[in-house]
């Protein structure tokens, strides 16, 4: 299992391409992942009630479609709450990616990010879709480009791939994914596309992705907004030649071990690069009673305002992590609770049976001053534990977030 | 039913002191609310899993004393976190008090509001117990002494008293509150103390100040932080000489449009004084199926940090509003949706059928930059409405709040 450059374009018989459109003022905004021979897909896509046109499209493609070969992305525009038009368009979109690249619409997953309400530019997207096709290409610059062009406030692109072997196959599976606001992914994260050239059934692919999710892009928050457009999109080629996956086998295994590798390597990027974040916060929660309760309480910390300005100011504000946790619904005895905080300054403890250890403040925000900072809360209760990352709220969020559209 | 001047001393028979104790460095830091004769007494409390001392001890004195004659309260150290000591000093708290007064501990509700895990300094408490108990006294001053003393990061102190006649007599319910960060109450505010001179039954105080509560200190959120403290304590002590309300007749009801025009008051005060905030928002749900629904949908859009930032920036961007209502669990049918927005600049109907109108985003931008503003969403589902208020997410709340302990 080795980590290696790339994004999208490092799995065999996968090609991509970004550019300037028109949608956006000034930087890229249209993207193209392309599959030269049909993939198995999986997706995974938002809980919100509101679902914007191309999440409703890809629902119907990954049930209906036997296989995809493409996923066009654009930025700028989010296609949500656009009605029947917002539909047609989103049609439009796919039809007119399969028509440069000779494939049915029906092989064509959509994914928009932006603005909620506007509709799409649709005649700049038509033309961009042509641009796209002509320009794609397999090389590791080809997907950074892509990974570029699917930003909105995003401050830097996300990528990620490993390497690993099958029946003596090298396998290689690369993702990119986008941010920054909007972000608590329930299901899937705002916008993310995983390659693989391994050769897996459609229904495996699915299992794998779906309870990958649960430990990776459902375990970060930034602002606990559920977004309208959350998909992640997963393609397998098979061009690696292993004998294909049928079974959950030693093979699967390693599958799910190097999907989880990029998938949490981009679910963390992502917090880390949370609107206005100078900090990942990432919540480890062990000696839990169930998973479920260790994932509650965790995701508790991690979304609280209170929480993560304070670690903003690396303020080791103890209390404020225990009443998140005590208001998450979780029940569990508050006095025999310890806590502790790490990153590359050291370790300390700050609690030990629900009180205060005699810890030396200077140290404590000397901890908390890092780029990465860790709380990790052990309950007691049993063996079950869950790990969140997320960021601290900041100056920059508000600003961010106070002038969004204009 | 006719609003007037003053808090917890408006109703007969009550006295109140606010002073210097010397807990914080300079600010006021403890009050004392006293009935001269015994009075009935109903609380509610957070249902946080981790409760401050205080919390316990009233829990226990609502339950079992069969009545309560004072209220002491400090700002400073919310004495939460602190184990069994914490427990001693929070006895030693009322113990004081009732030496003070003559009166059994047993008949003295404590409440604590400031930084977690400290203990309190339990002499200085002491010996402010006794400087309380000789400045009593039943002026509108003393009142606003004890309103000014609670407060921690609020910029105002809140206060508000209403008259009405039940049998020909006079009643007077008036009261004091506290915000304003760890606000999102469940079950009852940060601190706030009601008292009344109405005779009313034990049972049906507290019937009344339960129901109360889901409507309006349960319907306000500053950060969707419940904190360990939220304590609302309400005393009767039956000095107007009515005839005791001993059913639900009609001087119930009056009595309880009497005690919610007063905690409505409070905490709309409390949402428009939240920490950092430049403006009230209120959130009004109509349309929908269940009351409870509605409560989610209104608290969903009241709590987002997205729509927070945007009221702060003025900007009418409705399809934050949308899509928190979407991810908020309950169910419903985005295309139907109509979304307005209201202030003392007027009105605006921004989303009809969950498209945008064609509204002018000058005259929106207008509306939000009221000091009061107000947004409607009409659900066409039936026939349920609810109301929530918050505020706005801004600079200050991530300045207070990164540096709120030093």
């Amino acid at each position: 299992m080795n980590k290696i450059d790339g994004g999208v374009t490092a799995a065999k018989g996968f090609q991509a391409a970004g550019i300037y459109a028109g949608i956006k003022k000034k930087r890229k905004d249209m993207a193209l992942v392309y599959s030269t021979v049909p993939a198995n897909a999986a997706g995974t896509f938002t809980t919100n009630v509101v679902k914007a046109a191309p999440v409703k499209w890809d629902i119907k493609i990954t049930k209906e479609s036997k296989f995809v070969q493409a996923v066009v992305l654009n930025s700028g525009v989010a296609n949500a709450c656009t009605g029947e038009i917002g539909e047609q368009n989103n049609l439009r979109m796919a039809q007119a990616v399969g028509k440069a690249l000779d494939i049915p619409a029906e092989a064509v997953y959509t994914a928009s990010t932006g603005v909620i309400g506007k509709q799409l530019p649709i005649e700049v997207i038509e033309e961009g879709a042509k641009a796209l096709s002509s320009e794609l290409c397999d090389s590791i610059e080809a997907g950074s480009l892509a990974a570029e062009a699917i930003m909105t406030t995003d401050t830097y692109s996300k990528e990620s791939a490993v390497h690993f072997i099958v029946g003596g196959k090298e396998i290689t599976v690369g993702g990119m994914a986008k941010g920054s606001g909007m972000i608590h992914p329930n299901m899937a994260t705002m916008l993310g596309v995983v390659t693989t050239d391994l050769a897996i059934s459609k229904e495996l692919l699915q299992e794998a992705l779906s309870e990958n999710v649960k430990h990776t892009f459902n375990m970060i928050s930034v602002d606990r907004d559920t977004s309208t457009n959350d998909s992640l999109l997963l393609l397998a080629n098979g061009l690696a030649g292993n004998k294909e996956i049928t079974e959950k086998n030693d093979d699967y295994e390693n599958f799910c071990e190097a999907l989880s590798i990029v998938t949490t390597d981009l679910a963390k990027k992502m917090a880390a690069d949370g609107e206005g974040a100078t900090k990942l916060f990432e919540v480890q929660v062990v000696g839990a009673n169930t998973e479920e309760e260790a994932i509650i309480l965790s995701k508790s910390i991690i979304t609280s305002n209170l929480v993560k300005t304070a670690v903003y100011g690396s303020d080791a504000n103890w209390g404020r992590i225990l009443c998140a946790m005590g208001y998450s619904g979780v029940s569990f005895d508050p006095d025999v609770v310890d806590l502790s905080i790490e990153s590359a300054e050291g370790k300390l403890k700050l609690v030990e049976q629900g009180m205060a250890t005699d810890y030396s403040e200077e140290f404590a925000t000397k901890i908390l001053s890092a780029k990465e900072v860790k709380a990790i809360a052990d309950m007691k209760q049993g063996t079950a534990s869950a790990t969140a990352w997320g960021c601290d709220l900041t100056y920059d969020y508000v600003k961010i977030n106070a002038d969004y559209r204009s």
